[in-house]
Order: structure tokens, then sequence, then C-alpha cells
């Protein structure tokens, strides 16, 4: 058998020790399974005094992330520091530049710095290898990167963060508000005390950004993503999608069109009978559009210490076994700099609930405006709130009357357009909710 | 850019024909993503004449399929003629025995001697790639070969046979009898002139037999394998599973026990809110379960000739790339034979149908035979068919009565027993209807 694989790893909250205990459980395994023993030797972290589930007098102790990374003792740098800046950053350049490969969990890295980390891995002729940054523990790095490799992409697209889901899922099954569900996801450790960074829809763009880079050969680029999160996402609308067949889901997508590709990340009302319309809690999906094949959905656990260590074990066993794909799947220096399809150009059918004033003629205005931006409506429901205290036998309360237009495909400008004429015509009452609807 | 890579294709029906057309039309990017370009250069055929749309002067044609093979113009072999015997058999082991990479679409030729050429490829040090000879364009084969290496697989499971989906899919959707669905999927294509192979799951046991070796390290063994096709399935049957919360599937299920591995094939209860239970039509889905992971599914497209091509265009990109892994994820001498559990052990909750002879005492003997083997029912309905024309009054009509139950986990055995029981007290009519409810 070959010299064992001599592992550092940077980094040890959940992730970090998960990787070493399954190193440890899967060792015979990993052994036979590569040819080699997979043995960590050294570790990093912000402090060696914090109590943690691992005996640290097993391994090397080097306070510096970066001088683990250029320790001669190691072979491969594992890096689940997080954050897209330093320490992370400088430790990854500092392994890659000495000729080490790199496994690394960092989205927020890879969104922000993956071409250029690619590059420096391709010239020093090392893996980067990154399949737990997105999707936990689905391979859909290695899906796009080795799988479909004949087929041209031309969409794809998931659920990418637990979080979004988990808070979707409990207000449709639960009946409960947005509000209520986060503070159950925060009790329940799936969301941070500030949880902006997920539930408004940057987490997802961020992996949607690798998704993209990967499908597309495009350099990384997380600033032409068009992001939304559900914050604004009310139970009246899990239950109006309901009614019309359809869930609302967060979903990043990423789109071939004729303007470019469309990078969004954004509440979407996805077909409820759909495979990943049934994706629940924090269960993340990803789904794979080629030329000429049938989608691909690979469904599975997106976050959590176990999920990500298993792709990051993953990562380490193919470079135990000698196995070095460029990053991206083609050589870095070939990947080309994104054509950003504005989202105006976005192209696609739309829900829109409106609060309607309840006064004659409010109904004509909506349409009237809605078809001078040549918006054509599949379905229109008005209905009179029955529970609202002041409705009399007219029908004419007062209340400001709920109205769920569903579009066929139009675009984002024309939608834009003929709801910012509705709000100027004062016949609506505050702002009118948007929701892309994804064919699938 | 290094030399191209030669590759010489045996076989050239459909996938054959797609395998080439997709090599043709991806060839600029596998050239970028491999490194090096990918060229059909011969070709081999039962007969040059028939009518293809392909244009055979492009390509060396050589008659013998095993010439083929170990012909110096070629650096890796395409099997797609199909089949366990000669030709196919003798064209891969001519590869192999040559030093040259084989990619093979062959699940019959796997299911009986994978074990065998993976011993042959790994003398050779080259590659044997199968990712096509299971669930066409799911990327199942990878993922089990490469991904999810530091975990332990407790159960895989798939709809592996998509004529079978196909066809219980459309007897619940569009309430037809089974021969009727059939009748239809031959018309469509998707069911052969005699489809016992597929319906009555020897293939879905091939590919399982596949799977089961990739997932737990044991040598192929197609004869370990439990198997029972849906002919005898009812739309009675798919109404009781719809009304119990559960949809009827034909499943492959490959699982750890106590006992040693069990693999089965057969119509399986899943609960209708589970990710394979949402797969209709033709489509194919695994899923897979691992030690402290949430389940992974994956969903895609079965077969055809497009997603099989895709799939054989994939292994031959990594054999482009230069990667190469044993067969079955470890070296296949160190595969251990299959300590088969024998399905009289099998444990789970069963689904039963009988048809009770509406006469005193029945269903007391029912339930004394099952309470007899330690059965304990869960649920039970028994409902006299209201449409039944000698329905009187009192309910008794002479016309034996539906009872439907529901068990909880107990053993094949018992419930066999407890089956044969009823049977000599003459209290029911007809066969018992029996199906499997796996947890999921």
């Amino acid at each position: 058998m070959a010299e064992p694989l001599k592992v550092g790893v940077a980094g040890l909250g959940t992730v970090g020790t998960a990787v070493i205990h399954l190193l440890e459980a899967g060792r015979e395994k990993l052994a036979s399974r590569c040819g080699r023993r997979i043995e960590v030797v050294a570790l990093s972290a912000r402090s060696r005094g914090k109590k943690r589930d691992l005996d640290l007098r097993k391994f090397r102790w080097i306070g510096d992330p970066a001088a683990l990374a250029r320790d001669p003792a190691i072979d491969v740098l594992v890096e689940v520091i997080g954050g897209a800046g330093d320490p992370a950053k400088r430790a990854v350049e500092t392994a890659l530049a000495a000729g080490k490969p790199v496994v690394t969990a960092n989205k927020a890295l890879l969104a922000r710095h993956g071409h250029k980390l690619a590059m420096l891995a391709e010239r020093h002729r090392v893996a980067l290898n990154f399949e737990a940054s997105v999707a936990g523990g689905i391979p859909i790095v290695k899906t796009l990167r080795e799988g479909l490799n004949g087929n041209a992409f031309t969409r794809i697209y998931g659920i990418l963060n637990g979080t979004c889901n988990y808070i979707l899922s409990r207000m449709e099954q639960d009946r409960l508000s947005f509000a209520e569900c986060l503070r159950d996801a925060q009790r329940l450790g799936y969301a941070e005390a500030d949880p902006t960074f997920d539930v408004e829809g940057h987490d997802t763009a961020q992996k949607l950004a690798i998704l993209a880079s990967l499908a597309f050969g495009t350099k990384i680029d997380p600033d032409a993503i068009y992001v939304e999160g559900i914050s604004s996402i009310t139970l009246a609308d899990l239950d109006a999608a309901g009614e019309l067949g359809y869930r609302i889901k967060l979903l990043g997508v990423a789109v071939k069109t004729e303007a470019g590709i469309e990078q969004r990340v954004h509440p979407t009302m996805v077909r409820k009978e759909s495979a990943i319309a049934q994706v629940m809690g924090v269960t993340n999906a990803v789904t794979v559009d080629a030329d000429g094949l049938a989608p691909i959905t690979l469904v599975g656990p997106g976050a959590g210490g176990m999920a990500t260590a298993s792709a990051v074990v993953s990562d380490i066993a193919d470079i135990a076994r000698g196995v070095r794909t460029p990053p991206f799947g083609r050589p870095a220096a070939l990947m080309t700099t994104i054509r950003k399809a504005p989202m105006q150009r976005h192209e696609g059918g739309y829900y829109i609930r409106l609060l309607a004033r309840d006064r004659p003629g409010s109904a004509a205005t909506i349409a009237r405006r809605l078809a001078q931006q040549q918006i054509s409506i599949e379905s229109i429901v008005q209905r009179h709130d029955a529970r609202a205290p002041s409705a009399t036998q007219s029908g004419r309360s007062g209340v400001p009357v709920p109205v769920i237009l569903i579009t066929y495909a139009t675009s984002e400008d024309a939608v834009r357009k003929a709801l910012a004429a509705v709000r100027r015509d004062r016949v609506i009452s505050g702002r009118p909710q948007v929701i892309r609807i994804e064919k699938n």
C-alpha cells in the first residue's frame, strides 16, 4: 500500500470535528477504497482551549492556518474555517501555492474568489475540491464536474438553503406566520440569531454562483445574481399557491437565455407534483436540465456536520486516489466572463397578489394597466374576505379586496411597469406581492 | 493538448448511435473538459448494411467485436451490444486483457460476470466503467463508487425499471388495468413484445445486483435476489394503497440486516409523501441510506438512447482525463461473498388483501391465524362492495368480501404461515395479495 495521505484540518467547528471523526470511523474502508490510509496529522483553529469532542493530544497543533497549509508534514489542507476573507483565503492560497491539494466547504470563499483559486490550483497542478460547499451531502458538484459531460446544460435550479425551506414548509404545514417559523428555526439551531444571510437569499446566491459556474463554464460572479428573500411571503400566498396547484420554494435558478445567463434567487411557484416541490424541511434539492435529456434531480441533506463532513471526506478520498479534475470541470483559463441577462428581461409566468380598493372601477383599471403591457391573464381570483367584520350584504365593505392574478409568460419589465402604473392609479392598497412561476 | 483518445464502439443500436452523435455534438466541450479530443475511429455491429442514422464511411468497420477490442488503433472499447454472454463478454474480456479500458452499458453482463471482469480490469490496471448500466442518466454508479466514501451504506433502494413504473403510474392515474397499461407501454415502445423480463422484475434485479455490490462491497450475485413482478397488482390494490397513504412501486431493495444482506425486488408500498413515491412514468429514482446521514435520492431518466449515451460519454470522459477507480470502488480482491439474508427472515409491515367468504366466523378465523403467528394488525378495512348486484340489506350477499389488513412489523415467515393456514381453513376465496411495506 502507498504512503498514507497526511491531512491538516484548519477549523474545528462542527464540520471540522465531524470530518476527523468520520475519517477515524471509516479508516479501514477508506484505506481499501483509496489504496492508502488517510491520516489527520495536524490541526489549526482559533482557540485551542475551547471545549470540543476531540482528543487534541493525538494531533500537532499549528495556530496559524497558513502555517499549517505550508507545513511539510501535511499533504492536503482541509479548510473548514469559513468566510470569504482571511484567514481562510490565505490558508487556501498558501496550500495551493505550495503544491498541496485543498478540500474546502467554504462557499463564501469560492463564490468570491473561486476563479482565481482555480487558476492557482491548476497552475500548481493540484486539486481544489469543494463538494461540501453546495448542498452538503448531495453530490451535485461531482455530478456537474464529472458527470453528464457530453450534454450542454440549459438550466440548473434548486432548494439550496435548508433554513428557508424549513420555514416555508412549517408555514404551510402548520399554518404559522413567517416570524413564528423563523423563531422556531432559531430555537432548533436551523437559523442564526441574525437570519438575514439565510432568509434574504444571500446564502442561496453564493451556492448558485458556484453551480452556475460549474454548469455553464463561466467565471464565478456572485454579483451577477438577482436576489430576493422569503420574508415577505405570507400564509395568504401559500394558500393561494396551494389552490392553484403550486408550492412556494426559495429557489436559486441559473438558466441560459438568448439574453445571456440569468442567475436569480427568489421565492418561486413550482408545480406541486414536481420532484422539487415535494422537498420539505431542511432538505435540499437540485435539478439539472440538459439538452435532450429529461431532468435529473438530486435530493438530500443540505447541511449539518455529518452531511458536510461526508462530502469533505469524499473529496479527500478522491485526492488519496490520485484523481484530479480541474476545479470547475474545464481549464479555468478557458472559462468565460458571464454574459449577464438583466432581470428586467426575465420571462415567465407571474403570481400577483394585490389588495384592490373596494370602489367602482378598481378591477377595470388593473386589467387595463396589465393589458397596456401586453400581459395576458391566465386566471384571476377576487374574493371578499367573509371574515372581514364590516362586510355588508352587497359585498362592499370599504375593506380592500385581495385579488390574485396568474399571468401567462410575460417579462419582468412589463410586470414592473404595469404594477407601477396601478400604484400610481391609487386603486390598490399597499405593495403588490409578486412571485415568479418556474416551469418545471 | 495530449493525443486524442481513440474509441471503438461495439454495437450500433439506439445507444451506440446516440453515443457517436453525442461525442460529435459535444466534441469541443469534451476536448476542453478532458484536455484531449475523443474520436470514434472504428465500429462493429452485427450487420453493416442495416439502415442507421449514421455515415459509416467516416469510421473503420471491424466485423468481429473481439477483433475491434484488440485492434491497436483503439484506446478504449465502448461495449453497447448487450447480453450476458458472447459476443459482448468476449469483446470486453479481450479489451481488458489487452490493457484497454472499457465502457459498457451492459447490466446483464455485469450482473453475471461483474466481479471477474473487475478482477481482470484491475490486473491490467485499466478502467471498467458502467454508469449507463443502471438507471441511465442518473449518476448513481459514480455516487456510490466515488461519493459518500466515509459513510457506511445501510440500504439502497430504487425504481430501476421505467416500464413497470410507467404501468403502475398509468394504472393509478387513468384507472386502467395492468393489461391495458402494458399494451399502451408496448405501443409506445416502453415495453418489449415479450414483457416478462421487465414486468416480472428481472431487469430490476440485474440493476439491483450491481448497486448492492457497489454499496456493500460484496461480490455481485444476481441469484441472491428474491424477485417478484407487478403482474398481480390490481386497481383495488392501488386504491387501497392510496386510501392508506401509500403508493405502490416496483422497488429493488438491498439492505444490511443482522441476518446478512437482503436483496429483493417486489411491488412495495411507499409513503405517498416520500421522494420516491412522487416518481411517475418512465422516470427512475434511487435512494441511498448511509449511517448518520439523511437519505439521498437521485431522480432522472432511466432509459432511452440519450440518457444512456450521456452516461456512456461521461464514462469515456473520465478515461480521457486519466481517472481510474476500481470498478466497484474498492479492490475486487477484497470484495466479500455476499451473506444472503433469507427472504423468510425479512421483517417489515405487510399489506394483505383477502377475499373473505361471506359467512359467520370468517373474520374471526383470519384474526386467529394471524394472532397465532404473533402478527399485530395496524388497521383493517372490510367492506361489502356496494356495487355487487346481490347485496342485501343485511350486508350478506354470498359474494366474497374484500378485507384489507395492514400489519405492524412482522416476518415474511409468519405472514406466509398465517396465510397458508387461512387458506387451509377455506375461509377465503382465491389467493391473498401480499405487498410489503418499505419504511421510507
